[in-house]
């Protein structure tokens, strides 16, 4: 494609966004396809010479868009919000447009250094101190991976420079609550831990972790003769928000220096609300934590941040320095490639700085208030109501929702509850995520789309009651 | 940031692009900034309140574009080519424009079922069988990894659904040679193999790994106790290119039941051109395979390919199915969270979808045709001028090269060989990449850039001569 198609098709697919991102809430928001049509739609060989770009705009139009859930629509409260703001948009297209990559600094000195600016100022905007140190990564999974490989080599005092995790006397231990994402459990089996040494400390009625159940299993690890090596709290957890004691569990690390690792890849962008603060209160006391703009935030996906008190330790354990990649600036620079495990970066940094300079700071404020609010309003509306109950705290954007009629409980009680669900996301009105909590079936409604209003939530409420009261 | 701000920033953005390709010929390839200056010439802290975008578009070609070292630039010869063709460009735009994530299948149907077509597209296009099914991963480091941690699971019978690594009784080991990428090694060290179970496999004149060796090193393991658990080959070494000998190290693999890998990162997207296919042949009794359509092939980064031969390992292995990600399809459909290391999942089929639609098969054979010529042409220049050496073979498009001025040798040469190819670098007129190989330094010359012509190396050439001749 010439610079010139380029100009032609850009501006085409510029305004075919626009007009995407305009006519959203006239569309249904869940894919409505059976599994396989998309793939029957499209050739199964690739077309051996040029094809005009049209024909990608019309296959777009045709086959795709009715295979896509929209997760930019105003009434998605599926999952998390996963807001891709304008503004990052263009940020990501100037990324991909400039076409450069960071594997070293002198590899594109600017991609490197952008990046530690934007990280700065997002710590500043989230009310962390200075000595923390940041860097992009694709997504918390990944974040929460390195940082257990980080707790690994420090109780280990880095077993990968030697005979590695078999030559360790000790079973190492890492603890989490069962309200931790899944991807903690999955870094820790990635990690050469095992699930037997994945140890799951119990949590109190709001769902978050009790210190006093981590310390006694920490001790009970400890006479066994295992070896505890980290705790991975979490800040607002993937089914309710709940928020783990971080001041609590820093001091039981501290005590037993285990490292501690926060994954606040949902709740920390409600950290620029210093009224929200509270919520990860003794944050400081933390290794590493991970947050992710590319959530509620609106930075487009994937930018999630990783935090580190000690970034030596970090270089020190993902580092790697083959002669092709060494050069003269190497002492002086940041190479996050050694934070990292993919050599090659894009330049992700743009994304966020577009984002929080089109909306300032402020902006970003408003709007995740608006949010808060919106999924109080909701709540309210749940408990008012007969039969229907909120069914844990709602500190942030999440409502946790069961329709119990009379008469249902146990299995009946969920089928009903993922049966009114699905009807509410087939209807295309609105998207829901059912989950797990307490060990039954409840009905998670995320709020924070950036293009969701109070009238959408009404909108919801309306359908919920509607295909849940029948 | 509004629809109608986006739609005229949009323009304004696709524009510049447009332009910054075109006027890439006349900017130096090398950014020109010292460590620290991007970081001095941006504020500190984030604005409090929206600036017009105007402000980042200045900022871009003041601050950013000066501290950028262009990789789309027709003279940048460093590293690896990474192509960001202008149709793929597009193709990622509408990723981000689109703002899906693929969670799961449900979460965007469309997403995961054209990642599915164009893995298979190019699974053809270089010559695989339909014994192979692909997925997208961010890079080669990633992928790598992955294929570590598979093998280390088939070794262990899942040693990660019990005690882990540390209740093995045998030491695993990883067989590489020297040649072999960074993140081979380091893919086993995060997996916790250890260093001391990282086994290094001596390689021939070519720099190709010798099967006979490794075949050596493994009777040898086996005799002391320990246990061979994965071999991995390169098809197109980093430095200089060099192919692992494929068919026999196959050979090997299966008498000692090793996890075959095989890091095809630069060379694979040179396999859709028949003639090239020798270079790894016997590539089907391998058990992984990872490409990078986002280096040579010219898909934006990141785009990384990794093929396996049984999906069910891979998924038993990185699999997680939380209550809020099961859905009534997960029977029937691929989840491509269940292939790899992070949960949410951009929209990356498109780009390479975009590209490979935009250029046709024959487009892209042609161009890769082109720079395989033109890497020939400068091997036999500098084979025909005194003083000069080509010092490994050249099967594909990089020329790894040595000015040997009389009474240089060991250190003194080294110095000398740094210093001409930094000199071309600070030039600004073209991009070099020095590395160690056999021993001693050497410029490597990686022809491929979409934009390099005949006439872009024969300009290298000559200020590789002024540089180095004086």
């Amino acid at each position: 494609m010439t610079p010139d198609e380029f100009r032609h098709y850009g501006h085409k697919l510029i305004d075919w966004i626009a007009d995407y991102r305009e006519s959203l809430a006239s569309r249904p928001v869940m894919a409505r396809v059976e599994p396989g049509e998309v793939i029957a739609a499209l050739p199964a060989a690739p077309p051996a010479t040029p094809e005009p770009f049209d024909n990608v705009l019309a296959d777009l139009e045709e086959i795709l868009l009715p295979g896509l859930t929209l997760w930019q629509h105003p009434r998605f409260f599926g999952y998390f919000p996963a807001n891709a703001s304008l503004s990052s948009v263009l940020g990501d297209l100037l990324s991909t447009g400039l076409g450069v990559l960071g594997l070293n600094w002198q590899a594109s000195p600017a991609l490197t250094e952008l990046e530690s600016v934007v990280c700065d100022w997002l710590r500043g905007m989230v009310g962390l101190s200075d000595g923390w140190s940041g860097v992009i990564q694709d997504t918390a999974s990944t974040a929460n991976l390195i940082a257990i490989l980080c707790a690994r080599e420090r109780a280990t005092q880095f077993s990968l420079a030697g005979g590695g995790l078999q030559a360790e006397p000790c079973a190492l231990t890492v603890y989490t609550s069962a309200q931790s994402h899944s991807s903690v459990e999955k870094a820790a089996l990635l990690a050469g831990f095992g699930r037997a040494n994945v140890c799951i400390v119990p949590h109190d009625d709001a769902f978050a972790m009790r210190p006093d159940a981590l310390e006694e299993l920490v001790r009970a690890d400890i006479a066994a003769g295992r070896m505890p090596c980290a705790v991975v709290a979490t800040t607002g957890t993937t089914a309710s928000t709940a928020l783990d004691p971080v001041g609590s569990i820093a001091q039981v690390a501290g005590r037993y220096k285990l490292w501690f690792h926060i994954d606040a890849a949902m709740a920390g962008s409600a950290m620029i609300l210093p009224e929200c603060r509270w919520m990860w209160e003794g944050i400081e006391g933390a290794d590493s934590m991970v947050l992710n703009p590319h959530k509620w935030l609106g930075a487009a996906f994937d930018c999630s941040v990783y935090y580190v008190r000690d970034p030596e330790h970090l270089v020190r354990v993902m580092s790697t320095s083959p002669s092709y990649l060494r050069t003269a600036a190497d002492g002086q620079v940041r190479n996050y490639r050694d934070w990292g495990i993919a050599l090659g970066r894009r330049f992700r940094a743009l994304k966020l700085w577009c984002l929080i300079r089109s909306e300032g700071v402020a902006g970003l404020q408003v709007r995740l208030r608006r949010d808060i609010e919106n999924a109080r309003w909701l709540a309210e509306q749940i408990t008012a109501r007969e039969n229907w109950r909120v069914v844990a705290p709602v500190p942030l954007q999440t409502v946790c929702v069961r329709h119990e009629p009379k008469g249902l409980s146990g299995e009946s009680l969920d089928k009903h509850t993922r049966a009114w669900a699905d009807r509410v996301n087939r209807s295309g009105e609105a998207y829901l995520t059912p989950a797990i909590l307490g060990g039954q079936w409840m009905v998670r409604v995320s709020v924070g789309a950036e293009k969701t209003e109070r009238a959408d939530v009404e909108a919801l409420w309306a359908v919920m009651r509607q295909e849940a009261e029948g």
